[in-house]
């Protein structure tokens, strides 16, 4: 899966995803009228989570139409859906469903992990299949999905399998780009190294048992917003591919990841979010008004391209 | 919230939460044939998922039903059922309204955790409420959730404030029940401690911000397979609660759990799912047969609490 993904970066030259993380303060009022008014005409009452919900639904369609044909991949983050409760979930299920069939690559923001039998049914509900009465059936069916290290190797190794069987991805986090990532991902241990490198070892030995190409099927989240701390890992992780959040609305801008990059300008992919969702709310997007958020995401969207291939372009010459 | 889950477990003399973790071959083929007979007189046609879910929603009611006048608290395992899809969390959600119901406190066993806006989106999803359009919606409203530590306190931060604004409780990983949890958990830092010595400092001053009585609605889950580190732990954190995975099939006994009590006999909660979901399986509780799945779960959860009320009469003799 991660070669897919890398030539997906190479055809639109966009180490870009766009995370689908669909705070009710970025969608505009117009989309719950619209499914208030769709909802009466079926004859349907709508709770306030299913009013949402649907809302949501349209403005993630609307985003995905807008940068389609721009960026690789999208990466809802499941708590934006959980918290709308069941009617949430059926928006996050469609959302993936809706985006794949547009081309776009899906990583499942979930964190999910933890004891191994456990783990193994997350990895069936949100990457491969899980057997009713002898027959597979998918789950929820992402490309890639995001998993949290704390409970170690058995919390990993049934989501490496599922990658083995199913052709797909996770991103280990390593380093996160939260402001308190530190409090134990930095800790000194004994020999004088901060945890996060003992993870980003791990993460490349459990990354030999699903190389794909170049790169490693298991791949690593580290914040854009640690510059530092990114480049010392793309060094100790080099089959490892990075997903980066925290470009923009977190802080970081290009001139930060530069080195969370390959000598080959690959090997990394970056998000970001709000700086894209709620483009139509900034001065700099706002000129056509509330009635252009999807237009407004798509313009965000190409100056971030921008501001990272001329990053990458300038590091070359 | 912690002081009424100490209530409910003086009140059934019953440290005590049998896990809801219904992997699919505990469930009797009878709950499989009833729900799809039932969906037929209903003109409903059942994918896998949904048979499997409405069977497994048959098996936990019958569990709780069984169970409810023992212990204090139930503790599904979200996994279980998001590997069934929509379907599944469909029968998530109405197992914990059913044990509640039943007067069960619910451990919501999700292990969420991410950057602070996310992690309260989690938060609200799990435990407290979305406000949509002005209006506050509960979510999945569980009394309790497990959380991933790993982010450090911005991701943790966000589920205090919503025990403090909806009395509700959270367990945070410290030192998981799992053979590989001392990969990253156990790990010396350059002080010659544990990693999870560090993180048990941090949850007890995180505790300090939720206190409820004696204890804290922000506890630990220290896994009931590691017992030396379950007493240094105890000692450690005298105002966090304990919830101990790993009796039974996982391999820990009442005895490996004393040192988890504090000086009452109290300060911890100890899970089991397989030997009581799967209890009638076993030849010690398979005497009625399959029929008797929910009498089965009873008993063996009668052995438990004995076990355990056995193992603290003699510690107190």
């Amino acid at each position: 899966m991660i070669s897919r993904l890398m030539e997906a970066i190479r055809a639109k030259d966009a180490p870009v995803v766009v995370g689908l993380d669909p705070n009710l303060s970025f969608i505009p009022e117009k989309l719950l009228q619209e499914s208030r008014a769709q909802a009466a005409a079926e004859g349907r009452t709508l709770t306030g989570q299913a009013c949402a919900a649907e809302a949501i639904l349209r403005f993630n369609q609307g985003v995905i139409d807008a940068v389609c044909d721009l960026v690789p991949a999208v990466k809802p983050q499941s708590a934006m859906y959980e918290q709308f409760g069941l009617p949430g979930l059926v928006t996050y299920e469609k959302t993936v469903r809706y985006a794949q069939q547009k081309g776009l690559i899906v990583i499942a923001d979930v964190k999910r992990g933890d004891i191994g039998s456990t783990s193994a049914a997350y990895a069936a509900a949100h990457l491969g299949e899980t057997v009713i009465e002898g027959r597979a059936e998918r789950g929820f069916d992402a490309d890639f999905a995001t998993v949290n290290p704390y409970l170690g190797t058995d919390g990993i190794k049934p989501f490496i399998d599922v990658c083995n069987a199913c052709d797909k991805g996770i991103f280990v986090l390593v380093k996160t780009s939260n402001p308190s990532s530190g409090e134990f991902q930095d800790v000194k241990t004994a020999d004088g190294r901060a945890l996060y490198t003992l993870v980003a070892e791990k993460v490349r030995e459990w990354g030999r048992l699903s190389m794909d190409g170049r790169y490693s099927n298991v791949g690593a989240v580290v914040g854009a917003t640690y510059p530092e701390q990114g480049k010392e890992l793309r060094a100790l992780m080099p089959e490892i591919f990075i997903l980066a959040p925290g470009y923009g609305a977190q802080g970081a801008s290009a001139a930060d990841l530069l080195h969370f990059f390959d000598e080959n300008g690959e090997g990394c992919i970056v998000n970001s979010s709000r700086g894209i969702l709620a483009a139509w709310q900034k001065p700099a997007y706002a000129a056509n008004g509330e009635a252009d958020w999807a237009g407004a995401a798509r313009a965000a969207a190409e100056t971030m391209i921008e501001d990272l291939r001329g990053a990458l372009r300038d590091r070359r010459q």
